[in-house]
Parts: structure tokens; sequence; C-alpha cells
């Protein structure tokens, strides 16, 4: 069923085992969910080159922050394997090129470097054989994945305790499993919220222009059996305004050391619609998402993506703007950390004042 | 060329003096240009029984509060025509059926029963032959029509006394010569900037669902010769944030009396955005979309439309949300004039405060 091509599910039921990023022993090579296709195929690709790898995270096949960190980390441990430099000096050297074209390929999301760093620091002692030094990025890569998937537990287990019996939340983007390695950030949550017995239903904000909500949240919260509407991203502010909605909830890309977040494009005004109707905010973010070196939001890089994304679109196999349109398409915004009711992480619930108690959860102080 | 299934217009460019919504005095019926097409056609669709013309309204054949009141107009017109009674009476009996299942086509715009109530009102004094009575009506129609697009040209001239060289202005929806009979509301405005010889440059919110941004505005822009770039709903709040806007121009389907606006939906978080960030913020409305019996815009009726047209999207052909997804559809939200700069009518630009400033313009009082 698996070849190089990748296979393709048979079973329209997602394999709830199933990781999204998952290296693969047998065949030595990284496999995918190709993200791009969901809802209507569920593939998965296999990559044995790690410059495939740096593709797939810069269109897309795979995204989501902790997600593409764990990418990077085994395409990291794909280039050592393909690298053919025979001191620990001359791989390292070569890693730390590989590195920097994974760096490049999506900006914003701060977990890429997190994981890439992590890696090149295990191996940086030196005093290794080349051999030994391939193996250690692996497992480096394979602790970083399994790492994902517990605290992600451990946020769903903490961040759950904020939802409450028979609440409507609206999520923005998707930050389920297909995000990480499994189970999720902010949807993890819901998820959790839902398999203690509380009764929720979500309204899926379909977010342009890439439409992860209502390609991929919406495919997942059907897999897990989570009541949902879809909703256009115009539409929030109706709900939030009409009382409609509890709560808020959304991942994050980056976050600065105040507390600053950028997610998503789109978030902004969302936060803001939540905050003008007193409805709670909340951003769940592994801690590897904090970026301490960035005072604040407006420091953190916002990738600017193709044009395409937005002009693509069609109804009914036409295509919706004039030819020769020109498009811009910011690919995530800031919400101000003033926007937000709490910041769940895996080593606690974070409240404001967001500049010292970020820090404090984060560094353990 | 122009038949009973409309017509196809050879040209690739619009013909500037075309309207919007015409009266055809040798065909005796109402032209309408078929919105839904554009922009990959323009279609003129002739329409000789008003049942056809409340489902072009319904269907949104044409949309826009301006362009909707003066068709149900032309409609009412139609049905005049088609009505077999021989008394004053009987004629206006009917004419008030047909007059309720227009008004029940879409029950946001002000403009639509705005239009109705004139057109009943002109004929209702009685004392005139049934004959007299169609003529009068369709009179009254192209007074309205005629009146439309003065009253608009009015608008334009005020409001772009608000524009300054240079701006970028970011407007959603489509307000511009389809919105109305013809030059338009908040697009209008922008339109007699430009030919002013003001530089302006406009971000084209797409507008989710039905896509008037990035269709018809786009469109009309190109037309004109206004450059533009569209951008999704989303990412409005990163423009704002980031400095890069100077105005925010809408218009509206129906204010209450205390200056609260009902608009497409979206337009409270575009408003909200542009609050956060001290950008000026404009609907642009023809006094007969002001509703005084409505103290505030909680009351105004907001129209949730088929959820199909949220779940009918497309990528490469492929359907976005999964089979058996569901959806909420509202079509419009109200924005509190707490959040806007000005309204500007064809009597006056109105500051705040709203509650009075309002009412006296309208009233004139």
């Amino acid at each position: 069923m698996l070849n190089s091509q990748g296979w393709k599910h048979e079973s329209s039921l997602w394999d709830i085992s199933m990781r999204t990023v998952e290296w693969d022993y047998d065949l030595a090579g990284l496999k995918l969910i190709d993200q791009r296709l969901l809802p209507g195929e569920l593939k998965v690709n296999l990559y044995q080159d790690y410059h495939q790898v740096v593709g797939a995270i810069r269109e897309m096949v795979v995204r989501g922050a902790p997600a593409i960190g764990v990418t990077a980390a085994f395409g990291l441990a794909l280039a050592a394997f393909q690298s053919t430099a025979n001191t620990p000096e001359g791989l390292l050297a070569e890693l730390h090129v590989s590195a920097q074209e994974f760096r490049e390929s999506r900006p914003t999301a701060k977990n890429l470097t997190w994981a890439l760093d992590r890696i090149l620091k295990a191996v940086e002692s030196g005093g290794q054989l080349v051999s030994d030094m391939r193996i250690a990025i692996l497992q480096q890569a394979q602790a970083l994945a399994d790492d994902d998937v517990r605290l992600n537990q451990q946020m769903a287990r903490l961040g759950a305790t904020l939802i409450a019996d028979g609440d409507t939340i609206i999520h923005h983007c998707n930050t389920g499993a297909l995000a990480a390695v499994d189970w999720g950030t902010a949807l993890g949550v819901i998820r959790m919220a839902f398999e203690q017995g509380k009764k929720v239903r979500v309204l899926v904000d379909e977010t342009r222009p890439r439409l992860q909500g209502a390609r991929l949240t919406a495919w997942e919260l059907a897999q897990i059996g989570i009541p949902y509407d879809i909703i256009t991203d115009n539409a929030a502010g109706y709900f939030l305004s009409t009382g409609q909605v509890q709560k808020v909830f959304f991942g994050a890309d980056r976050v600065a050391a105040n507390g600053d977040v950028a997610n998503k494009i789109g978030t902004y005004m969302l936060a803001l619609a939540a905050n003008d109707n007193h409805v709670p905010v909340y951003a769940v973010v592994p801690t590897s998402t904090v970026d301490l070196s960035l005072a604040h939001g407006g420091l953190i890089p916002i990738e600017e993506r193709n044009p395409a994304e937005v002009l693509d679109l069609q109804i009914a196999g036409q295509p919706v703007a004039p030819v020769g349109s020109t498009a811009r398409n910011p690919a995530f915004d800031v919400t101000p950390n003033r926007l937000l009711t709490a910041i769940v992480t895996e080593k606690g619930i974070v409240y404001p004042p967001f500049e010292q108690n970020l820090v404090r959860i984060v560094t353990g102080n």
C-alpha cells in the first residue's frame, strides 16, 4: 500500500492512531499526510530527500506550527543521512546549510527554528562518529515528535477546564491533530472537553485564503463526532454580537515575550469582536511557540504568500476575480496581548499581566 | 441582440452609460444586469413577469440596497401591467399583494420597502382610471431610478471631500454602479475622488460568501481604471494595524435612527479593526436607507440565507468542505454607531452624535 508516491487510504475514516508527521523506520523516510488534498482525499506522501521536505513545508503539504517544527527536525535527519560528509565538522557544516533552507521555508512559525536549534545543539558538542551523529539526530527528532503529542495532551487537559458544558466555541484555522504530530493545540482542548462528556458545538471559521477551517477543522471534527457549523470568517462578529458564542479558541505560530500572538490571518479581527462582546479569548500554544527574544508582536516577521492563494478561487468552476486582478496575501496577523483572556501552555494557563507571567512560566522561574 | 432570454454584451468593456436596472420602453419590460455571472460574463436579462423579478431579487441577479429598491418599483409596474383588474380598487388590492411578495424577497434592505411605499402612495389617492394608474406607477418608478442616479452623484461629490490625495482605502462588498441604478454609494465616492484627480488605491475585501468584492467591485474598479488589490476579508486587520490604510468606506442596507448600520456580513469586524487603529470609517447611504422607525440596530431584521452559499466553494474544481457539513449564513451584521466616523448622505455628511444629527438631516428639521 505504501510506495514512494505515497498511498491512498482505503477507508473514508481517519485512522485515529495515524500521525500527521511520522518517520518510517522500514523505508528510512518521512511520511506526511498531504493536507492540500483534504478533505477530498487522505493521502500520505513519503519523503526521502530533505529538499522535498523543505518544499512540502513551503507548499503547505504540512502546516501548523508544531507540525512544521517536527517535520523540519525529521527533515534534518534526512539531510544527515543524505550527506556524504565523513567528519563530524563536515557533517555539522552541511547541516547548518540545510537548516537554513528549512528556516527560510516559512518565516513566522517559532517552532520551526526552535526544533532546528534543538537538533543542532544535540550534535554540536562534537566528539562523536559521523554515523553516531546521524542516529542521534533521528533520535532527537523522534523525541521531539513524541514530546509534541504528550505536551498537546497536557495542554488539552489544562485547557479543557476552561470549557463549560453547553459552550458554543468559535475556532479559527486548523489547530487539530493535522496541525501537530497528533492531537493538536486549540482543537485538542475542544476534543478533550468533548471526550470528558461536555456538550460543545464549534462554529468553524472557514479561514480564507487556504480554508484550513472549512477543509481541515471541519474534517477533524466530523471524524471525532463533535457537532459543528462552518461560517465565513466575516460572520464571526455576528454570532459574537448576538450572544450565540461563549468562547473563542485558536493556536499561534509565534508568541512574543509580552504575550502578543502571531496567528493565522483574521485572528486579530476575531479577537477584537470577541472582546467587544466580552467573550473570553484563549490562545493555546506549547511553550516552544513562545519567542522570548522578541519584546512585542510588532517584531514578529509576517510571511506574505503567493497572491494566487487569494485569486485562485472558483465558484461553479468559474474564476471569481476578474482576469488581471492583483492581490495581497499576508498569512498571519498579530493579536495584541490586551485582547487575550489567557494563554494555555503545557506548563499552565497564563493570565495577564502577560509581560510578567509568560516569561515566568516559560523559563520556569 | 436583445431577446426575452436576455442578451450577451459583445464587448468585454462595460458600456458606462448602461444602467444596472432599466425599463425597456420598446419591449415593455425590466432589464437587469445578471450580477451572478460577473465578472465572467456581462449579460442583461429581460423580465416581463413580476414574479420573475421577485425571484431575481431573491436569487441576487440584482443586489445592493438602492438597486433592489428601484427593481421592486419597476417590478410593481410590471405587476400593474399584468393585472386584469378593471377598477382602481381592484388594481390597488392586487398591487398590495404583489408588493408583499417583494417585501419578503430580501428582509434587511430598507430601500425595498421605501420604494414600494412610495409607489403605492402615489396611486392610493384613487380617482384615476386604471390605465392612468398603470402609467403613473411606471412614471413613479422611472422617477425613483433617475433620482437614484442624481442622489448618488450628490453623495459622491460630498463624500469625495473626505478622501485625500494618496489614500489607500479598504472597501467592503460592492457599492458601485452595480449596487444602484448607476454610480453607486461608497464606490461612487471613491470614483468621484479618482475622477477629480486624486490618487487612490483600493484594498478590495473579497466579501465571502457571495464574493461581491472580488467579483463585482474589482470588475468595476478595473473598468474605471482605479488601482486595486483584492484581499481576503481576514486580511483587513493586518493592513489597518500596519498603517497601510487611511480610510474605510462601505454602504448600508438599513440604518437605524441612532446611526447603527446594517450592512454586508463582516462590516462590523472591519469597523472594529479600523477603530482599533484610529482609521476613519464612513458609511455612504441615501436617506432612503435610513429607517427612523427603528431606534437602534438590534431591531433590524437580519436575513439568514441558504447555507449552500457558504458550502458551495471550490478550489481547483474540488469542493472545499467535507461532505455532510452544515453551515450558518447570516447575510448582514450591525455596526454600532460608536464605530462610525460619519455617515455620508445626499443631504449632507452626518457626524456624531448620530442620535440627534441623523434624524435632523433625514427629516430636514
